[in-house]
């Protein structure tokens, strides 16, 4: 077992091994994906639900300014869990990726491409000296020659593709949550509704509307589109009358 | 919990993550923007006021020259606390980009894109070795589209839009105050009146029309404007009256 | 021997040399080789097999996205062990290297040649300051020449030819029953089988066809080509059936 | 509080935050102001008066080359106190700053304008790596648009604008005695005289006329002139007839 | 004599002078070097022999793959000892300086000035910061002008000519053995025995054919050449016979 | 006070400020010119004398190779008292940049604007991270305008102009001997004979004329010479005869 | 005095000054040349005399690949003492300085010209960050103008000129031996028994002319001229002869 003091000397200056071939600052910035608060995004044969919580810490915040779900292109969006302004910068990246492919060949980015070029720049972080890795997760999620495909990318530049995923705090309530009730045929008001409760899950009783970010990527279409306040409320109605019903 | 000695491994060098994920040196900027004395920003249907206080070490001083709002652009003002040089060098980008987006496109920056620049300047500061982040938080207020829009930035390069904020010293005081009573329907001068209130809350009495610095950028002609010494003592002194009324 | 306290002097900053003549960052990297799952490759005269345990962490996750084992080229298959996004790097380097061929010479890269702009790579990171070792094996398998050709690639920077060999976690048990049931006239199916044996050797019974991704790159087409699951299914029974029989 | 041994961690290498939100490297910097000879600027409205102490440490010193006021333009002087090297240093940045001025645009750079180049530079200096901050503090005092201009740069980058202002050994006896004594309405000679007490306040009687280097803007003119040591004699002098009247 | 401690100290950053004037990082390499298998090269009359030591760590291992001599050029070969992925990188620096010498002036490399392109190199890794030394030593045989020559680089960036010389580990044991049985009169076969009969000496008994690499580089017709097995059983079981004659 | 181990804190590294406004690396740099021997340097209406002491370690050293005053220009002489090496590169900075001057204005460089290019180069190494200070103390004197001119460059940057000064070893016991017997209407020959005598002051009995190194610069043709050794012992000789009168 | 621990605390990193002016690193590559074997140089009105001893490891190593004198051009030799791969380093730059000049003078360079080449690229090494001193001591000489010169180099960068010097081990043994015998009237051959005298001063007896390296530049023809073996032998025999005399 490594103490605490041992701990520290690998944290200093770059980023290196630990004798037991651990990268600790990788490790760390895992951690401040925990602080953040949590992302879900699943898929449905109609399209790829993100949902996000987002909680101002005053009523005169604008919701809209702790967004956690960003369009990068017209066919993708992503969602994030951790360090705010990183994820910005990662999400920058990816919509200067997706413009950069429509001028270059007049065509969509492939989710999986996109997702790629993140966790390069990611992993390009945890290695080479002078800088700290990103401290966030995101959830890549798009549609991709009529497929809807779900990413998620982790802070050590790593890639894992999902049909349903959290990240950020209480991921592991979530996504116990998510591998319970997940089934692969649910419509898109199915799977914004699973997304929702799967949120709800570490909290007492269902999340208001308002406190909860929701996008699609839906395969008729190939848009993103957020979800509306109101036909969220329809949705999350819906779950209390289930519930109390129960 | 983390003990002195173990803090104080990770603000060597670099800004990196500690094994909890937080970034140290991010936070200790955030202790400099609290030494700084407060500002507020706060909307109105009529356009957007910003308000600080401005204290002289010595009656010689000129007030003029602690200015802490500052003309970004003809319809972008800017309110700042904490280290006084790193807010110049932001507003001055600040300046810079809203000149950039004249001459390139003869048109006025958005106030949210505006923000996003200052923003992405400070999280790189955040990031990358060889500098220390910025010790100040900014309040960016303009008209965008005939709408009066205010943003927050923070240390860690987040941005956050508002309806009413403060930051810097006794932010927590000034913010709750604010929180319980503004209302979205105030008129300009209602706005100053609460934002000179907000300001005066931690102190015994109401500041001096001297001591405050206070700015608006109005949606009729969507112009930064500094409110004069007199329109301001005649609000101070309605109240003052308002007050011995109580 | 060297005490913990003085391991530690060693590790800190660039890779340098312990008194001993060691390099403890790479011997650390070669850790976290230890830490990934196992991969298998291993020649027959009708081609390479390549093998690799891809155990998802949640039933909701793709299998295919933590595939192991990869197509550098027409010719040329790798899998690897280790920290994933190091070894993406890799990969994506031994591509470039490869297309970089095609486009200049028009023609196959050799596998060796190949290998050894890898390694070359990888020893940079080990004694040039500023970045840290790659955590990951490789073991990079083709046809060169009409001839079956297996690499394997260590955080050092050396690479070894092999008839069969097995790169991460469990390493020397799967290496142990390699040398003991490899046979240089086996068939494809007889190398798949034997792939399978050896990575099973460390579990008890013999690994799901869903747990296991194998990849062949056959002399008479000279091209890469993943088994499928049905296939290695039917090859996993027979197995099944002998071992019963026994 | 913070200890002594806290403090030292956070003044190695670059120039980083303490947990208490302040800069310690642009603190000690500060200190090494306090440990150069003072300097005083004033205005009144006929013009600015810089004066400074000049104490040779042997009778073969040329008392011009300890001179710590400069000319940084026909209408702008300079006076200084701390490192004597790092002075230079920012006084040819200001020359040459006015002097490219002249040649773009063919007119005197605004003192302000001046001002802000040097702080500027100052602030780079405390948050890039690889270079102290500058252990010096100016006051640089001018006529702009036929007004008389004084301001203060301190080593955080910060500027401020004074009617009357000390820097240096002693600045708070200083300052305060100019806080009891300035009036707006002074005439040059008058502000000579009150410079010159104010130097002298912390020592036993009126400084020696060769003691002391003295400079004036005067906006009839706008231009720099060093008063000679003859006027400053009979000033002196009439001091000293004053002193004895009391 | 030097504690451990005060070792350390100087190991750390950059390679640097001790009290004593050592440079650690140098010696440390020089270990480095000793934890390899051995290297032996001798000159005869009619050639360079160089052989060494391969030993496999798996019977599936490559024989060829763990080679530790190469052809430079066709009238230079080299055998290392040491850090085998630090070896290729010199000896691929050597080939290019071969090849780069043959492209611009039409003619073979020197077999000293080679070695001293390779020593420069070494040695720059001693001096300038931000790496660690080479650690490796190299045997680089050749025939210049028709004459065999034979030369040591060793990782302090010095280089020696030999008429026979070993490296690596057990060193002392090899040279000893040179030292005592050398003949300059010897033939290549001669030759090939001696190198075989020093790598043996620190083992029971002469080592097998299949254990031992060996090369020539003859006068005659000025090429490297690998000596092939057979021949070198031959050898081997004439020492044999040799040996159970005594 | 500081006590010894703080201090060590403020010199690793870069030139930093210590908690009381000092740059201990800069101080240390004078104790290195205190180590080397003294230079002496003044002026008189007829030109400017540098001397040195120059002592030889061994009598088969050529005493011109401790020369310590230098010609700079023409009209320029440099005298150094300190580590030897880092004058000869400021002697030749300074040597360039009166080149520089011929070549681009056709005219002498000005003495003190010539030390001026050697202080600020002086003062760039006490500020920019990645290099120490210059250990060293430089005396200039040459003619400018037909009048002599001295200045002293001290290792922080700084400079001062002199009538007669004294740098290095036993710097105050000379410089005190000189403010005692320096008079301004000294013909050079009796300057020649005060710096020698001033130089012997701390020795038993005035130095032999192979012992020191004299030069002068005189106004009548502007030239930089040696002078002589017979000359030097005919003005010791009086000395000699002087003091035995005594 | 300094105790061992501080002394430390100036080694690390850069060469910085110690509290008491001296530069440690500096110090310690004299040690280095320390370690060397001895070199001696002399001049005689016929030329300059290098020499130095030799000593091979084994009988094995060819003698002259220790060569420790060096020819830099047609008439100036070098001879070496400390870091063998350091001092090729410098003999290399003196050559290419001195082929730069007949290239673009088409004239031979001076001795002084090239040895201050010499020492000022070894006093860079010593200012600037991230890298080490040179651990080597050159004697250089040659003929200049049909004078002979003969200089030394130190790790500090400055360098003597000498009647005759030594430098490496036992320095001050030799030195004091050249101090008590050196007569300016040696003819060349007197030179050489001189030179092989002084080195064989620290041993029993007269080294063997195969252990002793001697070269010549003679004014006569301005060449660089190895002493060949048998003249050694037969001078050293005439030296024998007078021993056996005495």
């Amino acid at each position: 077992m490594q103490g605490q003091s041992q701990q520290q000397a690998y944290d200093r200056g770059i980023t290196i091994f630990s004798p037991d071939g651990r990268l600790y600052q990788v490790e760390y910035a895992r951690e401040a994906v925990k602080r953040g608060t949590a992302s879900v995004g699943l898929r449905t044969p109609d399209g790829v639900v993100l949902a996000a919580n987002r909680q101002v810490s005053s009523p005169l915040m604008e919701r809209s300014s702790v967004e956690k779900i960003h369009k990068a292109d017209d066919h993708v969006g992503i969602a994030s869990a951790g360090h705010v302004a990183d994820a910005r910068q990662l999400i920058d990246l990816a919509r200067r990726r997706a413009q950069g492919e429509q001028l270059r060949y007049g065509q969509d980015i492939g989710v999986e491409t996109l997702t790629r070029a993140v966790t390069d720049h990611i992993q390009e972080y945890t290695q080479t000296g002078g800088a700290r890795p990103f401290g966030v997760a995101l959830l890549v999620g798009g549609v991709e020659d009529g497929e809807p495909r779900l990413f998620e990318t982790d802070p050590s530049g790593t890639d894992y593709e999902w049909q349903a995923a959290a990240v950020g705090g209480d991921r592991d309530t979530i996504q116990g949550y998510l591998e319970e009730h997940y089934r692969e045929d649910l419509d898109i008001d199915g799977g914004i509704e699973l997304a929702v409760r799967a949120l709800s899950e570490p909290e007492d009783g269902v999340v208001d509307a308002a406190d909860v970010d929701v996008a699609t990527v839906t395969t008729d279409d190939e848009s993103f589109r957020s979800v509306e306040e109101d036909r969220l409320e329809s949705i999350i109605a819906e779950i209390d009358t289930e519930e109390s019903d129960e």
